[in-house]
């Protein structure tokens, strides 16, 4: 029998990764900046080309893989039932001059499913944090846990749902979209969505430099070396994460929240407890023995989400017991 | 064969409904008040003592009827795995004296799912807005709808969530706590849970009548009429909705939400509007087509919900079809 492999797919707004894997674990990866500029089908025949290079990479016949697993960011649209991207740091057509003058088109939608599937039988997309929480679920700090949120505080916020064991996906694969719940009705921080008080405006690594003046890595940074001015700007951002946590917990009866994300996995220490008061304070009939955790798969998560979305399920008891998901070194 | 007859149980913070159901529709509704003093226990053998009496008004067999469906008030906690309630309005020990020094009882919690499971094999506990979409879902406005919520604007605010075809209950039964998610940081308007400025605060019936000084009928009426004061609060109310069915859209990427409770049922119509503006202004590419109806079972939502959740599948056919939910005149 011919040996069977998978492809995989992190889209990202800044660069995209193709991933090729067998049952023995992943087998090679390529990576380029995301394109954004000619037509709308780009960003999926880079996508092709990547997988073919990946393949190329490994030695694989790139026309035996049948099989595709996409971890992209969002949100997604169906046209005609199949996922396109609406992601405003990839479509220039849905941002105002003004506001993302750098993008070199005015796509309205990028056509993703229907451009891979000229390629591959078996397309399954899913927003870049479902994905991180399939893996993590399989391979790393979610194993067995029905109730359970991914949730990612960097750039901006991300959200992927499980509730009953059930991945939470939506009508359009939206899902997990809580970075743009609405907290604030007095912030004048707006997000790149155009609304004002979301979790992202509040407290996204983007917003936070705006409102310190320097990166969201050098807040937290003066803030834990007592800097005042600092301090208060982080702790205004726990108490704003840890308010988001409340209400996804109120809305979903989650146990715990694996917190990944660049500001969370350098000072998460410090956030802790600030954003941990801001919860078990409120509610204990819904809050009580929510936990945090950190993720296991980390920097491997994005690749690993999307090579899971596609792997056959006889294949995970060997890539969780012998951690094939670290097999190949990310460079 | 012998007939097979199921039990539903309806439990509010007022009221106690049960209901006998067959094969051929609902047969006998006994109800009460909810029982608040004396052992924990009471309100649970309450719930068997009016089984067997609708049983008998219904010339059933109480000892053959083996599953019963229960659509309940929570919050819900799980001791030794089993469903108990630890509802403010019900359990006098969750809640300071000078706010609820009414309670006649000291109760922690409300033992129910144990209670019931001395005389019945098969137990099914629902909060009650995940019974009432149960029901929209197999007889109602949310058939076929697979990202769909069950909302109740009412005394308090309460919510059914499914995603993908799954009923969302989280690990204790607690999904859809919505009502509690916090929407103001500004806001002095107390929720019964304790918190400032959640969905309840800003806006259940209890609520608006404290802003308003009369009730919530008379604050819409006055609004509708023209009276500037109560058409500021009304106004400003269904802002606040309009918010809350946005962030749960933005989390869940909801299709449709049916939406029931007195202020709904009487002035949704003027509400609908207002709620729609601050919904569909946001970020289109989660809230494009998304709808606002109303509930089919109305007044029967809850007795149907509980029955629902004890219903053998193959009776939903003929149930749909023939209407048999409303067979019985709930006088």
């Amino acid at each position: 029998m011919q040996s069977l492999y998978i492809g995989g797919l992190d889209i990202g707004g800044t660069k995209m990764a193709a991933t090729i894997a067998g049952a023995e674990g992943p087998l090679a990866r390529v990576t380029e900046l995301t394109v954004k500029s000619g037509d709308a089908r780009a960003p999926g025949e880079q996508g092709l080309a990547l997988l073919k290079a990946a393949c190329a990479q490994a030695g694989v016949d790139f026309g035996a893989v049948t099989t595709v697993g996409v971890s992209s960011c969002g949100p997604f649209v169906k046209q005609h039932g199949l996922i396109s991207l609406v992601t405003p740091n990839i479509c220039g057509g849905l941002v105002s001059d003004d506001k993302h003058g750098d993008l070199p088109n005015r796509w309205q939608s990028v056509p993703l499913e229907s451009v891979l599937r000229e390629q591959f039988e078996t397309v399954t997309i899913e927003n870049d944090c479902v994905a991180a929480l399939t893996a993590e679920r399989a391979f790393g700090a979610a194993r067995g846990i029905a109730n359970c949120a991914y949730v990612t505080w960097s750039t901006g916020i991300g959200f992927g749902l499980c509730v009953d064991g059930h991945l939470l996906r939506g009508k359009n694969g939206n899902a997990g979209h809580a970075g743009h719940m609405l907290l604030s009705e007095l912030s004048a921080a707006q997000c790149g969505c155009g609304n004002y008080g979301d979790v992202e405006a509040l407290i996204s690594g983007r917003n936070l430099e705006t409102q310190y003046g320097r990166s969201a890595a050098e807040l937290f940074e003066a803030a834990r070396a007592g800097d005042a001015a600092a301090r208060a700007i982080a702790t205004e951002s726990a108490k704003w994460f840890g308010r988001a946590l409340y209400n996804v917990t109120a809305m979903l009866d989650i146990a715990v929240f694996i917190i990944g994300g660049s500001v969370w996995q350098h000072h998460g220490d410090w956030l802790q407890p600030l954003v941990m008061q801001e919860l078990e304070t409120r509610l204990p009939a819904l809050t009580a023995g929510v936990t945090l955790v950190r993720p296991q798969l980390d920097s491997y998560v994005a690749d690993i989400g999307a090579l899971h979305l596609a792997m056959p399920p006889e294949w995970e008891d060997d890539w969780r017991a012998a951690q094939l998901w670290r097999r190949f070194d990310r460079g």
